[in-house]
């Protein structure tokens, strides 16, 4: 099953994607929350759209997509898990994954504008593969995890690299900015994706490529990361692993490479759509 | 004003205490999240309670306290936010702020058990003073600040100081267990505080007393923290800030001291009233 949401922020409603087109079910009644995720949702949706798809709205192609699910209770994003995109920042591959969250007030839709942060001259993209938690996970282990995985969602894991690197201390600071999480357009449940280490992953800016990754160079694996963080916290349904970005950000060109305003940014992943997103500067 | 929650986790209720009396405010329909605490809630509730005081049901002394708020988007956590916690951790004070989250599912009631992590041995405290936003903030000046705030909490910012700083970068590994936020017992609102600039705060391991403090030396002040913050990020209602602990954390003694199973933790903040929490291993 493929769900997305769409409308201006703050009515925004639930559709679901089938055969490339796009229905409206938020006669459904229920949006794409932690209880949706964590509970029989998707069996549900699935017996109402069967019993009613004939009768469900069409969702104009002009219409605003939204972020794909509700706001969660966290982004956990994983540094450096690419060999490239680690040697690119000057840094050796961790010994065990880099964690780092971003605020849940960055998350929009995969295509609304990038607003690049007051102060901010270091706007860099990374390209990402995002996993949605789907039952609540607490030191589970490798061999349960994907259990836990409702399905796989596009990413741009936006940073501020000056606020990131340069402000004192821990990352999120450049991760955080409104703007700076675009999910979307779709959610892809698990059964949709055959094999989600190889799927490839680029990011063009003004139609140039920049990225050109492949899922199959993840150092640590899905599997292994929901098992790793379970055990530092737990994991709610809807929650966003983001899992790294391979080579080819900004931050990793000699001389560095950083979004400017009128910039267009796109970027997909095989299987979970494409995105585009226009920067611009703040209070443009 | 002072408002609490009340009740077993899944069924939490809304409380006010006047008078030092806890009175169940279920009745008046709105639980304490972002629209309660962003809107016009307290106005609401204060008439209603006003108009219904001598119907209120009391609730007693042995209900279980709850997160003194709903879970909010985030909290934010300012690392080294006083001289002599710097100095006992081996660090410099900071030139600006340094920032990191605690996931939102680390919150529990203010008296609840702490659950060491499994293979958790170096689990400390750190009393904190906690601000409730309470309207929006993005870019705000540090003027305005206290305008977007609603209130005060006290906060254990429990650390497993090996997940934190022994386990590859960024903190919020040792942050973020469950169990590791602590809030409560109430949130009072600004008015019920006459200088948050000038409150003692203490915290005591099986009665004895390792943090002595005053908010009157946190490095960066509450408007500062806000304003600083709304440029990274924004800050939405029901967000807390913890501002940091003063010295006499476990991990600044020589040789280091750290929480064991059947430790009793105690720690109070002038005005925001007490907690305590009883540790535990994990699946004890």
């Amino acid at each position: 099953m493929k769900i997305f949401r769409f409308g201006e922020e703050g009515s925004e409603k639930p559709g679901i994607i089938i055969n490339d087109v796009k229905y409206d079910v938020s006669s459904f009644g229920q949006d794409y929350d932690e209880s949706f995720l964590g509970g029989d949702g998707f069996e549900r949706l699935a017996a109402y759209v069967e019993a009613n798809q004939s009768s469900l709205p069409i969702v104009a192609d002009n219409v605003r997509l939204a972020p794909a699910i509700c706001r969660p209770s966290k982004i956990v994003c994983i540094g450096l898990n690419f060999i490239d995109h680690a040697e690119e920042s000057g840094m050796e591959p961790p010994a065990e994954p880099v964690v780092f969250f971003k605020a849940t007030s960055s998350i929009v839709g995969p295509n609304d504008d990038l607003v690049i942060p007051k102060g901010g001259d270091k706007t860099d993209w990374e390209v990402e593969l995002g996993v949605v938690i789907g039952k609540k996970a607490s030191y589970v282990s490798e061999a349960d995890a994907l259990d836990h995985v409702a399905g796989y969602v596009l990413h741009n894991d936006y940073s501020e690299r000056a606020f990131q690197l340069e402000r004192c201390g821990q990352w999120v600071k450049g991760k955080s900015c409104d703007t700076f999480a675009p999910l979307g357009p779709f959610v892809a449940t698990k059964d949709e994706i055959e094999d989600v280490d190889n799927l490839g992953m680029w990011l063009t800016v003004n139609g140039k490529k920049y990225q050109d990754g492949n899922s199959k160079n993840l150092i640590f694996k899905i599997p292994y990361l929901v098992h790793y963080l379970s055990q530092f916290m737990t994991l709610l349904p809807g929650d966003v692993i983001s899992t790294g970005t391979p080579a080819g950000v900004g931050f990793g060109f000699k001389p560095e490479i950083y979004i400017q305003p009128g910039d267009v940014i796109e970027l997909g992943i095989d299987g979970l759509g494409s995105s585009k997103q226009v920067a611009k500067a703040f209070g443009e």
